[in-house]
């Protein structure tokens, strides 16, 4: 398993009229988890898309233990749970400063070739990088 | 079942660079689905908040077939399958014009109480409306 | 002056802690009160990209006079003030179901050749359709 | 004049399908930057809700002059350009790596007293804490 951590701080515009975070905002907190797990690994996203891979999500659950709020720190761990075929999973559990477990949930998404629009087998130097994280 | 269908069309700062509705958005269709199905049934999601009963969201997942698109105008189905109890459970069907089915989800919301923050029974007035689409 | 008038309602998710519509959300009601506008003329603002014209915006101000509540039923009056050269001109007063005037705004869009992304002129069938509303 | 600076790293989600960050969202980009100002100078803006103090923006203006990219880092400038009154009012500069200017912008909010909901001075002590960059 891979896992890399980060920090995020709420922003006014992602809380509601509860003064919670809006549920449907951790969609991008996890987003930014993913991007910065893949950045620890060597790996740009961006530069991935411009190589010709899309990654779109095929599914994503989350459950909300506690809620998150305004300028609340959140602590983000982000994992890959297992050696990527055309899919990769990532699995996600928020904590605040008080250690409160906020949400935890998965996204699975798919390697996708740009021009033919098909899932394909992500590209071979990003296998090699996780490697050593799913030793056989 | 109670089911509710509504119209949606698709925003432009609602894409992503891939050209899609970002994943993270369809929380919010659902939510427009859920409260217009609540309106439905001659309930308002505001005042139901402003007569003390929060609704925060416990769990949601979604399963993504194809991509919605900048100006698609979509169709959401949004039912309660199951009579409220401190829990409603809403599942939802996204569809474009074509009558391609583009995603579906769930959610489970909790009733609670806005002065001791803790789970509750719906409004009585809530489960009566419901009963006809729930014979025994 | 070309005029067209929509029909808006508040999400939640549009919200903030404060309990109104978040500062920042209103930039998206106003291009849907433009891109409907545009319709309202026989454009889409999609098939205008689709056929080779960005318009991205070049500055967009708003005053705000009294906040967008949660659920509120908003009516967004839109208007071309003048005929458009490469750049087009949009005015926007947002108003309540109670006849409160909520905040007025005004963007400039450029249109632009997606292959040169160089200013240019708007479609000839666009100055068209917009001569009977601005006589000379 | 006092300014602060801070970097922002640019979500998937705040892309559209031009490839551009929506312009709308960069007044969420620009809320971070204030409230980053004021903890800068030792002030929570959570905390100046929290102890009655709401502030509602009055007026919001931006001129873009470049677009921001997906994943570009950008640096955000933020002033208070003027002693507080009733009015606080800021200025934004925000540039990529490259040191390109994307674009600048201000906002006017308002000291307003959460009970009364009308416009009062600021803290005496944000005063304070302020006119060592305001010297007579």
């Amino acid at each position: 398993m891979f896992t890399a951590e980060i920090n995020l701080r709420v922003r006014y515009g992602e809380t509601d009229r509860m003064g919670y975070v809006y549920y449907g905002n951790y969609a991008e907190y996890y987003e930014v988890g993913r991007v910065e797990a893949l950045r620890a690994l060597g790996w740009s996203y961006k530069e991935m898309e411009d190589s010709g891979f899309l990654l779109p999500v095929h599914s994503y659950s989350i459950r909300y233990f506690k809620p998150a709020l305004y300028d609340d720190e959140l602590i983000l761990k982000t994992s890959i749970i297992a050696m990527p075929t055309a899919r990769i999973h990532f699995r996600y559990e928020m904590y605040n400063r008080n250690g409160d477990r906020l949400n935890e949930g998965e996204t699975i998404l798919v390697f996708v070739n740009a021009e033919t629009k098909k899932p394909c087998a992500p590209p071979e130097a990003f296998i090699k990088a996780l490697q050593p994280y799913f030793p056989q």
